[in-house]
This record gives structure tokens, sequence and C-alpha cells, in this order.
């Protein structure tokens, strides 16, 4: 039997050429050099192209500025005039009294083309941008690029929920279990993947705990990886306890949206805290580290959802990523909501 | 920094070329179609190469005759003169009432040359086989293959452990359950997961269950799949209790020694049983299925295993293997015993 043809999804209209997605995968991937120490701003990627060739680069720098597209700009010089701008978000259009709008420096930069990968939702914008381009006599177009959006997924998700992504974090044994019934939990998994859990602590704006790790653990919740220091996120606790200096309690899980400027979030269990934002359904991320040991019936991973049936926990999560950290596994999972194809 | 060079284990003197390695592994996965009905002898597979081109493939026949070997030879025929043979385990030397001893086919074959993958332990022949061959003047080795090493580990674990080879398998959530609080368990996981689990059946001698388990859902534990219903295993229960007929009951786990001729046994739960064989240090793979959903606090998939601290559960498992199943994953993780590397 022949392979069978493509499938109808593959044969839609599509909105971007193959090298604009090539590039706009570019620019989403040097917007994760600005995570998370942009914000409040989002983290923004961007590259200039000129016959083929990349002639600038830019992201967000710490604190919000300079944004991506002038430090692109900055660095093509006179080698922009005739040249394309890859951008993840919407170049902006408001006056800020911390720098000229994107838009304005990159109408007099001598640009031919502009390819932005998301629409910017903040209302000073939405559409201004690419409108004042065009205006300027630039070929400007939004792509609706899925790289640029979920490089984007939390500044979207502030903007449009008012609420930041949640990524649920859990370490645990084959059997589900994040401690031995005595109670020992250190470590379940290796080296790599403790490396790599830290690594995601340097990529979000804060890290929350329940109670109940507080009190056992006092972890540090800090990112102990040789360079990253600075990127130690905001420490919170799901806790109506009092808290030393330089950590925020949390009562309830929807007491994250008042978290300004917070645009990725990270849960790190531990059971208790874990089901309390799953039943609440501000969960959008599951990375499971999984350790190749049996802990027969220990601390299990997740609280009591409440959950009626089996049939209620189906089409939640969808897998997404796996990798082999050392002798552990990770496992993502993305919560299912398709409505909004944005979150990721 | 350019790559490192090979590491000391690549540079040692390997005994098989990579042409003999490739058929070798031909002739394994032929095996493959020999389980389980070729007990109580070995799954064995077969390939005949004269001038690079399969000219005879062979694996043991239901209940064990025909032999690979004199299947191959039967279809190379009279082209078999001066060919090569590929054999996953080494050819019999011993008469039966069943039949001629392999190598006493093969003298008188015309064959150049034979290469087996793994020298028989069984005491009849444990290398007379090869040596009959070398008397008749054919180019006989022992390649001491991996690949067939894997493809005999039922066989090989029955002649030198005397016990079959144990997989214990579970379908459970991410959160390590196997029921819910409330104990449904019908379905966790996706059609494509279970069809899986029915084709290993269908690999298998015999399965086993808890008693829990045998009273809780009466399984069938036959194989559910067009074309393979011949392949149903022996049905056993950890239980001391009467159980109906076609049924064995276990009251030990290391009770499965005296399962003549069972090679491979799959204990298929619940949560008790699996402690048992844990405990007992007598399950060589894991499979575990997992669909994307969270169960909470639900029934977990293991029970006492009776472990003291953290780092007694450590070293013991090592990932192997993993695939999606429709929305589901399988990871196999095999028992870490340095010592007995034939053993997967």
């Amino acid at each position: 039997m022949p392979p069978p043809g493509p499938s109808p999804q593959w044969r839609r209209p599509r909105l971007s050429n193959k090298q604009d997605v090539r590039w706009l995968a570019a620019a989403a991937s040097l917007a994760e050099r600005a995570r998370p120490l942009s914000r409040p701003n989002p983290a923004v990627g961007a590259v200039i192209v000129g016959d083929g060739i990349v002639i600038g680069r830019g992201w967000t720098q710490p604190g919000g500025r300079p944004h991506a597209e002038a430090m692109a700009l900055e660095q093509a010089g006179v080698k922009a005039r005739g040249a394309t701008l890859y951008v993840t978000l919407e170049p902006c259009a408001h006056l800020s009294d911390r720098g000229p709008a994107c838009a304005d420096l990159i109408a007099t930069s001598g640009l031919a083309r502009v390819v932005a990968g998301v629409e910017d939702p903040d209302e000073r914008t939405a559409g201004a941008g690419l409108d004042r381009l065009r205006t300027a006599g630039i070929d400007a177009t939004c792509a609706d690029d899925g790289a640029c959006r979920e490089s984007l997924t939390g500044f979207l998700m502030r903007k449009t929920l008012d609420r930041p992504h949640v990524t649920l974090k859990l370490a645990m044994s084959l059997d589900g279990c994040i401690a031995t019934a005595s109670g020992e939990s250190q470590w379940i998994t290796g080296p790599e993947a403790r490396a790599h859990a830290h690594r995601e602590r340097a990529r979000v704006d804060a890290i929350l705990v329940g109670g109940g790790t507080f009190r056992a653990d006092a972890p540090r919740l800090d990112v102990r990886l040789p360079g990253l220091e600075a990127r130690n996120p905001a420490r919170l606790a799901l806790t109506g306890e009092d808290l030393p200096d330089g950590w925020l309690s949390l009562i309830d899980p929807q007491e994250i949206r008042a978290l300004e400027p917070v645009q990725y979030l990270l849960v790190e269990g531990g059971a208790g805290a874990a089901a309390s934002f799953l039943e609440a359904d501000l969960v959008d991320k599951l990375m499971i580290y999984r350790a190749p040991v049996l802990l027969g019936p220990g601390l299990q991973a997740i609280g009591d959802l409440g959950l009626e049936s089996l049939a209620d926990a189906h089409g939640r999560w969808r897998h997404v990523d796996r990798r082999e950290l050392g002798r552990d596994t990770l496992d993502i999972y993305q919560r299912s909501r398709e409505a909004k194809g944005w979150i990721v």
C-alpha cells in the first residue's frame, strides 16, 4: 500500500512561507535568553536578515530595555537598509519615557520588510505597531506563528487571562511517590535531573511550595547553577502562617492573579499544593522527573483532587515532550485547552 | 574542543564482524515468531546466506519441532552448498526420538560455515554441537551475540537459574495509581496501550495476578487480538484460595521455579502481587504503561516493599526503552544485575 497522502490539515493555505517560519523560530530561540529578566516586559527575540544572512540579533534586555528590535537594529547598522526584520512580537507603537517606540525606530531604519510572530495584545499597540510600519512604506505582516506564541505564553496569559503561566514540577519514583513512607525524599532523582530542575527555576519569575514542604524542607528555592545565581525567582508559600523575610504567603491559588509582574510561576509541590492548583485548574504544564526506583507505598505525589470518577480524569493532559536526564527521565505534559491554542 | 576519541570499550577486539552481527540480528528477529509456542524448546531463529543473499529462513515450530535449522535447510535445498548458517543458539548435538540432531543434519548439508549466537547451556550439547560441525570440516564459531542472548533470555534463565524470566506489567496514572480511591480502574490506559499489553500476553507462557485482582476483576487473562487467540497463556494466581478450572494457585513467588516449561512469566498485578515478586527480587523487567491522567490519592501501584531507606531503592532499575501508544506511553526498565548480563 502506498503511504497515505497529506491529511486535510496540511492542505490548508499557509500564511507563512517556510523561510519565514524558520527565521521566526530563530527569533523565538533568541527570546529564550530574555527569560525571565525582561520582566515586566515580554521576552521578545528579533533577527534582521539581509540577502539570506543574519545581520542583527536582539532580545529584550534585563528590566525590559532596550527592546529586542532596538538591539538588533543597532547591530545591523546601515546594513539594515532593504533587509527583513523577524520579531516574535509586534513592535510596540506606544511612547515610553524609557525609550522610543520600536515602530518609530523601525520606520526610519530603512528596513524593507517586517514579519511579526504574534500581534501585541497590549491595547496601546494591538495592531497599531504594524499599521505604523505600513504607513512608513514597509511590508509589515503578522504571521501568527506557533513558536512565537509559545515563547510568549506567560506574557500572553498575563494580558488575556490576567494570570501567570503555571508549571507544576514533580520529582517522583516510578510508582508515583515523592518520598518513602518514612518521609525520606533526598534524593529520588539524580544530579542531572536536579540540575535541569534548577535551570527551570532560572526561567521563571516565582516559585511556590506548599506549607508542608516549607516546614519540612525549608527549601531555599534558589538557582544553584554557576552563572545563573542572579536569576533567583520570588519565593511563595501556599500557607497562612508567618513566613521569613523574602517569602510571600498565598492562602488560595487564585491569588496568583495578583502577582504582577509574574509571567511564569513554578509550583514545586508538595502533594497538597499540587492538588490545590490542579483542583483550581490553574496548572498549564506538568514536568515530571522520574527516577528508576520503586518505593512501594510511599508518599503520593498528588493530594486529594476530589475526583468523582475515572472519566473525569481523562482528556486533560497531553504528552508533548520527554528527555533522558542521566538515569532519570523527564516527561512534559500540557493542559488540553482546545479553545486557547496558545497556552503551552 | 574536538570530540573525544573512542572510549576503551570500543577498542576491545571484536569477536564478530559487522556482517555476522547483522545476520545474527536477523536470525534473532525470526526467533521472535517462535515465542511462545516453541515451548518446551527454546525459540530459535536461523538464516542461511549464500553470496550475500538469504536462501533459507527458519524458526522453531510449535511444540518444538522442526527446529529452526531444519526448516532453513529445507528451504535452502541444494543451494545450501558452500553457504553460511546463522543461528541464534548452538545447533543441538543430542539425538531425540522426535528428529535427528541438527548438528548431524548440518554436517551433511554442504554448508561451509556456521555462526551460532549463543552456546547451548543444555549439558547434552554445551559445545558438542559446534565440535561435531568442526569435525565435519565446517568453519563453526560461537559469536556470543547480545541480540541472540536477549532473544533466548527465558530459555537461558530456565537452564541456568532454574526459573522463568519475569516481567511485571503495570498500567497506571501519571501519579502512580492503578485505580481511583474508590477502586475504579477500567480504563486508565487507552485502546492502543491495552492492545499492546495483549500482544505481550501472546509472547509469554504464563500470566499471574494476585488474589485481590483475581477476586475483584475475575480477569480472563487471554489474548484478545485477532489471529492470536491460540496464544492464550497459562493462568496463575498468587493466592491460597480455591480457583476455578484452568487456573493454578501459587502461595509463594518462589514456586515459579517449579513451573516447567514456563520460560516467560508476566505478572499483571495488583499491588500486592507486584510487591511480593519485587521483594523476592524475582522481577527482571518492568513494563509501565502510563496514561496522561492524574488520580490524586488513588490505589498505589506497588504494595509494601519493606524498604528501609531511599538508598536501598537505587541502582536496581535501568530505563531501556520507551514508546508512545496513542495518548499513553510505555516505559521499559530492566533489572540491573551486572554479573548476569544476559538477563534482559
